[in-house]
């Protein structure tokens, strides 16, 4: 069945951006070294047209996170280019083939025409809400997953309204002592969580868990 | 050589108890289930003169905890009885055998003579500050490790001060959506923690990491 689902990498203080984010510190002070596991990994490098890098207990996880994925949401603030009307030649922080290959349903408050580009990537924006998003883009995926690519407030929207189903956190020993908390504005009752899979790697442990439906 | 350590659980939120905490729910509203894997082990109720249980691959661990340590350390409210002036008659939650078996250095503004109880176990007033207990705690340890039983304000006071070596954290998937955080106030620059081993097991996953000495 189609899932829908994320993969973030949380700080072991409960954080996916460092303090003081801004365009120079885009995930805070400190914040880059959270995805220091991933941005070794072959597989990643690969992914962005590079060579060399490690292959890694965490390899599998990197590849499975996009494995049987045909669409991805985002926030607003993950697609970049605001806050507050758009900017027509803002196209996203990826450049003119992002490594999505897939559609891409972006979140905001501007309605702004369907952003086609190269390598198969589609932005759309969507201006009705998260539970709009989610149906258009499980009609796109067409019955593949719906990957939540983030930020943080994208992805408390949508397990407060219950609508998650898979959730893989991958914590690294790091303490930003300030920033975006990721597990937060949840609602109440919270959503139940139930562990489903643990693997250890180089320098960061890699949770999985599966949401209770009410 | 002789470490300083402890061992807690925390929700997958980062609390290590729930909100409202009170006398009728020392751990906050929901802060009980933290404790569904420890409570539940064989281990546990033997230690708690219990029957039954089960075995895990959590009882290595909840046996790990005490291996190895000659005295414990804990805060004024792990202790209770408080705030304030001690009343004489309170001799802390565990009655007149407490499972600790060990001398017990208790952080306090109060002082008070020291406490033998059935068992083994003394419990000892420090109110010469944290530094000051751990040395007291050394010198009784003999050798041996010394555990921070809690609460989280005084594993916060010690990790600031740079003063422990190894951290276990068992992470529940919880979302308590607050409560007292485990990780908060440590000073800046924030201790530097190295992944050491990870432990699955059933609902719950046990985190070890080393302390980077500054």
């Amino acid at each position: 069945m189609s899932k829908l689902r994320f993969s973030i990498t949380m700080s072991l203080d409960g954080y996916v951006a460092g303090p003081s984010q801004s365009l120079k510190d885009p995930l805070g002070v400190g914040g880059e070294a959270l995805h220091d596991w991933v941005v070794e990994l072959a597989a990643f490098k690969e992914a962005h047209g590079q060579k060399g890098g490690v292959v890694t207990a965490s390899s599998p996880i990197f590849q499975e996170m996009f494995q049987n994925v045909g669409a991805e949401i985002m926030g607003r603030g993950m697609f970049g280019g605001g806050p507050g009307a758009w900017t027509p030649d803002w196209k996203g922080w990826w450049g003119e083939a992002p490594p999505f290959h897939m559609p891409v349903f972006v979140l905001t408050h501007h309605a702004r025409d369907p952003l086609p580009m190269r390598g198969g990537t589609t932005f759309h924006f969507v201006t009705d809400g998260i539970e709009s998003a989610l149906s258009e883009a499980r009609r796109a995926a067409a019955g593949k997953d719906v990957l939540i690519g983030g930020g943080a407030k994208t992805i408390q929207q949508f397990l407060a309204a219950g609508l998650v189903d898979e959730v893989n956190v991958s914590v690294v020993p790091l303490l930003l002592g300030g920033g975006e908390r990721l597990f937060a504005n949840l609602g109440d009752p919270a959503p139940r969580f139930e562990q489903t899979r643990v693997v250890e790697a180089p320098g960061v442990v890699h949770l999985r868990y599966r949401v209770a439906q009410r």
